[in-house]
């Protein structure tokens, strides 16, 4: 099978021109096929202050209106998706950019109202690769924002690293998917403090004994699930570290294994 | 040849959710292939005065700095594009967002500085059509929003009018191409008072004594200038008037012929 990468970038690489430039520069010189997934970094927050609405945060999620929705929508699809695309043009990498509703790609469902009401985020249901593989067939490279649709007109908020790790799972039976998280980290550490500490390798079993020694952190525990949550579904290869990981094979990174 | 319809909704159909809601209706339900390009409206002006982004107009024109580029980013390609296509899926009409990086699909210059500096606003220099001909040989449908790009990573702001003529004209080798320019009125006005008075067919003579007479208003003429160049560039059918033309073969309207 032939290799195919999803590689996901967060806020942090978004967040600073440098980092940016360099992730992409070197993007556009990784082998096709190959896809691009981006979070949104603090420029969503930016622009919801200068409009003066309110950030609401419950268990340091996001609740999405209507409003916040819009910002997102603006910043994500518009602002960050589009920069990005016209950036990857300019280095002969040629792009598309997505959100789930371009080509009817990630159909999700909006969060059932238990204790809290998280407003317009999507669950996903469904990942549609036709409109995908028609692109990949013909050496066009996609890069997705994190928002979805309901399939009735609704677009919803995802996490970006829902969305990687869907996206590769549902093309695991047509190509040996690789699927990198890019962070501002080397890796999982073992001492937050210490970032020459990586874990190179987290399986199954040490995964737990890292999560009952406390190891891992709360805002790694939804990559982390993701993570296994791919590798139990036919992905190949999952990694998480810096984006020199993917360019360099001396740079540290933790590999998770079944 | 097979025929291609483009169309071109303007800010007034976007402005208003049920006229939208109704166009798209219809659309969602025409022959593919098709191509849907639509401007902005009056949201970017109104995000502009949320963020207390000043805008300025020269002879009628937006002078597009860097932040009044990013806020039609953000409006064009993310809130009213994203939108769209949600709203298209939800009708059954497989539809990918496009600005002109997207694809590499319009390559524009930035607008030489002579009297007026316009800004970021680019004027079309090609438009390469392999990616939307992948799509629209799989039923898919783009939809444009009015960004361009010059090719080295910088997104410009081009005329919705003009990106829809430079698109049939770019398609008129391959296919019918069938050019319509939606708006709130019936077709161009001889008395730009009375609904009834519409001209249904103009011609590259008739234009030059409706020019001397005054009957175009200045806000007409660089829409029936595209209008005109599209006809002389083996575009076969251009027409001006409400969105019901589409559906309703009673519906007036003005023609465009050589």
């Amino acid at each position: 099978m032939q290799t195919l990468k999803i590689i996901k970038i967060g806020g942090n690489i978004i967040n600073d021109e440098k980092s940016l430039a360099l992730f992409l520069d070197g993007f556009a010189q990784l082998a096709s096929p190959k896809i691009l997934v981006h979070g949104g970094g603090k420029l969503a927050t930016e622009l919801a202050s200068q409009m003066n609405v309110g950030v609401k945060m419950i268990d340091g999620r996001r609740i999405t209106n209507s409003n916040t929705l819009d910002i997102i929508t603006m910043v994500y699809a518009g602002k960050i998706n589009k920069n990005i695309v016209a950036k990857l043009q300019a280095k002969n990498c040629n792009t598309i950019g997505f959100s789930g509703a371009d080509g009817n790609t990630i159909q999700a469902v909006k969060r059932p109202v238990k204790t809290v009401d998280y407003g317009f985020v999507g669950d996903i249901k469904k990942v549609n690769t036709t409109s995908i593989q028609v692109l990949l067939d013909h050496d066009i490279t996609p890069v997705f924002c994190a928002i979805t649709h309901d399939e009735n007109g609704q677009l919803l908020n995802t996490n970006a690293d829902t969305i990687a790790s869907a996206l590769a799972i549902a093309f695991a039976n047509t190509y040996a998917v690789e699927l990198y998280y890019c962070f501002e980290k080397n890796g999982v550490l073992q001492d937050i403090n210490n970032e020459d500490s990586v874990i190179e390798n987290i399986n199954t079993e040490s995964y737990q004994t890292l999560l009952k020694n406390g190891v891992i952190s709360d805002g790694m525990l939804p990559k982390l699930n993701n993570c296994f949550y791919a590798i139990a579904h036919q992905v190949q290869k999952v990694c998480i570290g810096k984006p020199a990981m993917l360019f360099n094979e001396t740079q540290k990174h933790t590999t998770i294994q079944k």
